[in-house]
Order: C-alpha cells, then sequence, then structure tokens
C-alpha cells in the first residue's frame, strides 16, 4: 500500500510529522535530512518540508524533498513577536501551511505532540492519529540498508575483539584484572571500545561492559574493576555516523574458571538462540520464535520470569533505531523478507549474575542469515 | 511555585509523562534513571516511576523515584497477548496504573504522545496539556549542574586547542592543508575532536568542521579538504558522558591570510558579542539582547537576514539539552540567575562563508559570567 492509499484509507488529505531527525527517525527515513531542531513534513502525495529560513539553505541541498520552505514564508517572525509563546507562534504558522496547500485533515503518527494536535483542531483542521505508515516501511530494509547495518555490525565486533584481547592480556591479582599495574575498570574498557567504534566511522552510547552479581540487571552499564572468574556481559549498539544505522551485539565472557551455573546458563542461551535461527523466516510469528525460545530456556532446567532467569524478549528490531519493530516477543507479528532482528536470550540471576549472547539476523527468502560472524566462547583462553 | 501548587492551579491530580529519558530530558531530571526504552512518569505530589519488569531491579537502583512500579504489575503481559498493537496494550496498563493511584484528571507535557492522550481520554480520564514545569525548573541552572556543563566545557577547550595546533602544523599546498602528506580533512578533524573528547569522559556527534563558503549554511557539518586562507567554523557541542551536561562552543579561524570580508564579519561577530554580555543579566529581556546585537551587526555594515547575514538568533538555553530555554531570539523571554546560555553571532554570506563565535554564560546577581576561557584570535599563526 502506497502513501495514497493508507491517506485514502483514513480519509486524510496529508500525512504530518513535526520533529527533529536527530531523534525521530521517521523524520530522517522521509527526509534524509538530519537536524537537531524539530522541524514539519507533510505528504498529500506531494512532499513539502518546513525548516527555519537559517536551515533553509542547507536543507536544499542535504534533503531528498525538493520542495523546502522557510517559516518565515509563513510569518514565523511576526507570530514570536506577537506571542510570548514559542508554540503557540508556531501553531499558527503550521496552520497556515496546511491551508496553503489545500489539506483539511491531517493524518499524524502515534507519537505526535498533543499540544500541536489540539491547536491545529482549534484552528479547524481535523486531526487523525494513525499507525506511522513510515515505520511499517522501515521494518522492511532494503540492501543498501542491510550494508550499513553490517558495516556497523563489523566494526562492532572489531571492537569486542580488541576488548577481549585486553582481558585475555590481563593479570590477575586477588582476583581482579590487571593491565599496566592498574585495575582493569568496566569504564576503561567502555572508553576503549568507544575509541575503536570511532575509528571505525560509528558512535555509540551507553556500552554495556558489566561484570559480576549485578550483571542481573541486563542494562546495567557497569563500573568498577573486572574480576576473574565472573561473568563479563558485552554490549555494543553503535551506530554507524554517517549512515546512521545502527547494529547490536553482545557476548558474555569470563577470564579464569566460571562457576558451573554459568556454563549450564550459557550453554542453554546457546541453545536457545539455535532455536531462533531454526525458526526465523517470512510468514513465522514473531511470537511463536519467543514462545520456542522460553520453551528451549525452560527445558533447559532454567525458567522464564519477571525479576530472575529469562526476564526480556527474544529479540527486536534494528535500523535507523537501536529498539525498533518487529520484536520478537509476547505480540503477534508476522516476520517478513528484509526484517533485521536481533536474537538475545539471557539468563539473569542476582547470586551469579547475568549471561546474554545476541547475534543480528536478517530475514531471507529461505529463513534467516546470520550479520554476526563473530565467536560465542565463554572462556577466554 | 511548586508541583502541587501547579497541579492545582490546572485542576489536576497528577503529572504524566510517557516517553524515553535517553532523548526526553524531562524524563531523566525528573528520575535520574537513563532508558532507551519508553517508561512512565507519574507526580501527584508522590512520585512513581513504571518501567518494565525487565528494569525494575535496576530502575530501584539508580533511580531518585523511590516508589518504582512494574508495567507486569498491571497486567502488560496479558494485555500484550490480547492485543496484537502495543501501543494499545501499553494504555491499558497506563489507565489501570492512574486509576490506582486514585487519579483522574491528569496533566501531560506538550510533547506527551497523542495517541496516549486519546486513548487515556477514552478510558475516561481527562487529560490537560500544560507547559511542562519540569522544563521551567531545568531553566536555572544550580551550582553542581553549571559545574557539569563547566567540565564538558574545559574539555571541549582541549579539544579544540588540539584541532587548532594541527591545522597550526599543516603545510600548505596548492592552498590546501596537508599533514604527513595527507590532505587534512574536516571529516579526520571530526574524529580527532571526537576522540579527545572520549578521553576527557565526553561524547558528541555532529561537531562542525565546515571550511569556506558553504560553511554560509550554519549548520552544515563540513567535508572534504580545509583550505588556506578560508574560513573554518569548528563548533562543538558535546556532552558529559556520564553527567549527561552539555556544553557549546564556535570559534572561526583561518590558517593563513584570511579575506578582508571575513576578517570584517569577524570583527563584528565579536563587537555583537561585547554588546551581548554587557547587557545579559536577571530580569533582562532576551529579545533585547537579541535586538541589541542585531544592531551592532547592522551598525558594523552587515545586516539582518533570512538567508544572508545573522541568519539565526544571538543564543539559546543549554543543559540536559544543547537547545532548550531559554532562547536570546525574538521571544520576550526574562532571564534569572542560573540561566545558562549560549552567546553565538554569526554572519553568513554564500560568496565568502560563515563567521562564527560562541561563548557559554551563566546569568549571575550582577551581569553574567562566561564560562568559556579559550581565545578569539581569527588567524592561525
Amino acid at each position: 500500500m502506497n502513501l495514497k492509499q493508507f491517506l485514502k484509507r483514513q480519509w486524510a488529505d496529508a500525512y504530518l510529522m513535526h520533529a527533529n531527525s536527530t531523534h525521530n527517525s521517521d523524520m530522517y527515513y522521509a527526509t534524509r535530512f538530519l537536524a537537531g531542531d524539530a522541524f514539519t513534513y507533510l505528504n498529500s502525495g506531494q512532499e513539502v518540508m518546513m525548516v527555519s529560513s537559517m536551515e533553509k539553505g542547507r536543507a536544499k541541498k542535504e534533503s531528498r524533498v525538493v520542495d523546502v520552505r522557510s517559516s518565515s514564508d509563513y510569518g514565523l517572525k511576526e507570530e514570536s513577536k506577537a506571542h510570548k509563546d514559542g508554540g503557540e507562534a508556531y501553531c499558527r504558522v503550521l496552520a497556515r501551511l496546511l491551508k496553503n496547500v489545500g489539506c483539511r485533515k491531517v493524518a499524524v503518527p502515534r507519537d505526535f505532540p498533543v499540544f500541536f494536535a489540539d491547536c491545529l483542531q482549534q484552528a479547524g483542521l481535523q486531526v487523525t492519529c494513525v499507525k506511522s505508515p513510515i515505520m511499517k516501511k522501515r521494518e522492511k530494509k532494503t540492501a543498501p540498508e542491510i550494508q550499513a547495518i553490517t558495516t556497523a555490525q563489523r566494526a562492532c565486533e572489531q571492537a569486542v575483539a580488541g576488548a577481549i584481547e585486553v582481558i585475555r592480556k590481563a593479570e590477575v591479582v586477588n582476583d581482579e584484572l590487571i593491565v599496566n599495574g592498574k585495575p582493569l575498570t568496566s569504564e576503561y574498557m567502555r572508553a576503549l571500545i568507544h575509541h575503536s567504534l570511532l575509528d571505525a566511522g560509528c558512535e555509540a552510547e551507553g556500552t554495556i561492559v558489566a561484570c559480576g552479581p549485578r550483571s542481573a540487571d541486563p542494562h546495567w552499564q557497569g563500573q568498577g574493576v573486572l574480576m576473574a572468574d565472573q561473568p563479563i556481559v558485552l554490549d555494543l549498539f553503535p551506530r554507524h555516523a554517517t549512515k546512521r544505522y545502527y547494529c547490536d551485539m553482545s557476548r558474555t565472557v569470563v577470564r579464569g574458571e566460571p562457576d558451573p551455573r554459568i556454563v549450564d546458563m550459557h550453554q542453554a542461551v546457546l541453545s536457545a538462540q539455535e532455536t531462533a535461527f531454526d525458526l526465523i523466516g517470512p510468514g513465522v510469528n514473531g511470537s511463536e520464535v519467543h514462545q520456542a525460545v522460553c520453551d528451549t530456556i525452560t527445558d533447559a532446567g532454567f525458567h522464564v520470569g519477571d525479576e530472575e532467569g529469562f526476564i526480556h524478549s527474544t529479540g527486536h528490531g534494528v535500523g535507523l533505531d537501536v529498539h525498533e519493530r518487529p520484536g520478537l516477543g509476547l505480540q503477534d507479528v508476522s516476520l517478513e523478507v528484509g526484517n533485521v532482528v536481533t536474537v538475545e536470550p539471557g539468563l539473569y540471576y542476582r547470586d551469579v549474575g547475568g549471561v546474554r549472547v545476541e547475534d543480528l539476523v536478517v530475514v531471507t527468502a529461505s529463513g534467516c542469515k546470520n550479520l554476526t560472524i563473530f565467536d560465542k566462547n565463554l572462556r577466554i583462553k
């Protein structure tokens, strides 16, 4: 279904977004114009962008949208002087743009700001909230998008390899990992990883280097000294700095001798991954994949839980957002060729810590292809 | 005015937000809990946070909000299985939470998702859109916040110093800057700056290293070889990686002999900055500062325009967001002690390029204090 059909079904004249494109990936996908300040995108079959006059020159050069207009053309400066309230000033400008292009009924995405929806309605426009057709389109990756994700993934693997090499070479003194006479910390490893990613043209934040029992919180970033014989969860989700596509990868490693529970957890997680790889393919329900992963975990003697055990979904889509649709979780969703999803079962227990192994796969006509080519050894030898 | 008084004036029982805290700084400010996935914050005088069950353990340890609840406690898993639509499932959970805490009328910020506002109204709740009281509070920085911004600012200055040193040491061959036999590019400089920031505990994206006439687009990031005798606009806005406060700084430099127009533009921009520094203080209207800056620019023989000349506002607030309130622009806004704002007049002409000089100041009882301590020399000697 193209956008025109979509709009017709919603009885709308146009699809409207207002957001910045550094945080809102639908905006970036629609315009390929990167801006930290919010701007407006309108598609009534013909696309129009409205940016500040300062950004007009750049938008004309960089955006894929040809019809770039300036908010000054619709009186923003006058409205800003007249109204103390910047939001109200912009809303008047927005209403003027919509009237100018002959639009009376707009469809907006779910995350459209309620303030602008109210304002536009007060200005006599009809506003309907819809599920983003752009987000839907983003689920199916094209070959260049898969290439961009793969480029980021290779940079990510190189950074993980560098990190593991440092852990391998560390000395062990009183159970602590020591490098050049200094304790090896999560913070140091995170910086090391980020430098490596930067050299490969990627940027990252929030990289997880979590060691010991506290790694039982799946999203704990980690801090302090890395310990021998303890699980170290490495979870990286960098983005290619210019292409802006993410990848996502986790490995769990132990320097020294892991607790036997950790060994069993790691084995269960690897088996659960294989279950998912075998199942994933076009037409398959994501929630069935998740259920099968849960069953494998349970069969291995662990449990699916709320606060311990397997406590999250099996995976999520990855693209311009690090978490996007489709998910492999409780919700029904039919997988399609071109979906890129993580497969990341994990087990978490407060006494021993967490184990997570995460690969990135693309759904293909015959099943799925793993975009991750990095080993999954628990023990660093 | 505290939040209870605020709610009373809005006839609301509670203030409600639903967003992630990596992008939504109000969420981070209110909770000090950093999460990439959206969660819920509710304040009815007592604060409640609702996160996924997976995040509950971490939220209890990391958030400043004590009452942390899990969406599983309100039936998210059952709703997710029952509804194909994740948004609708979450909305039922949200309505249940609100009823549980005895809330019938909620105030939400302007950027609250229209979908959830509609859903909650359909569930019988009254939803009122208000100007964020948290954003208002964020405008006045505390001493630790100013310290965090200053820490980032020093890291930023160190990175600029490193960048300028590379430009200084470059050879000039056929008007191109050459380092180690290779052309010195915007991309290389950006990476160099980002490595330096990373070493100082900061992270950055979108750093501008823009050379030549195209720097007339103020937000062009820059690409390709840096040239002698041309303006190079350096604009950095890194964030401290753990404290999460931004700073912001621009300098314009020329290796070699600048065009006389560029010299005059630079002089006008410096004078405009001084005009602003002299005026800024508590009780002063931001739009008056902007007007005085515009007058200085005009008096210097340049013009205030839409697409060339001085084409943006004088400055903006900086904190957990790189662009926040208060602004120094067309809109009336009364400056207060603790506001941290940029002062960044710029001049842009398509034939010669752009010149921008940007400092960061904090409003004090007696005027303002410049948080930037870096020289403003145009010529690199």
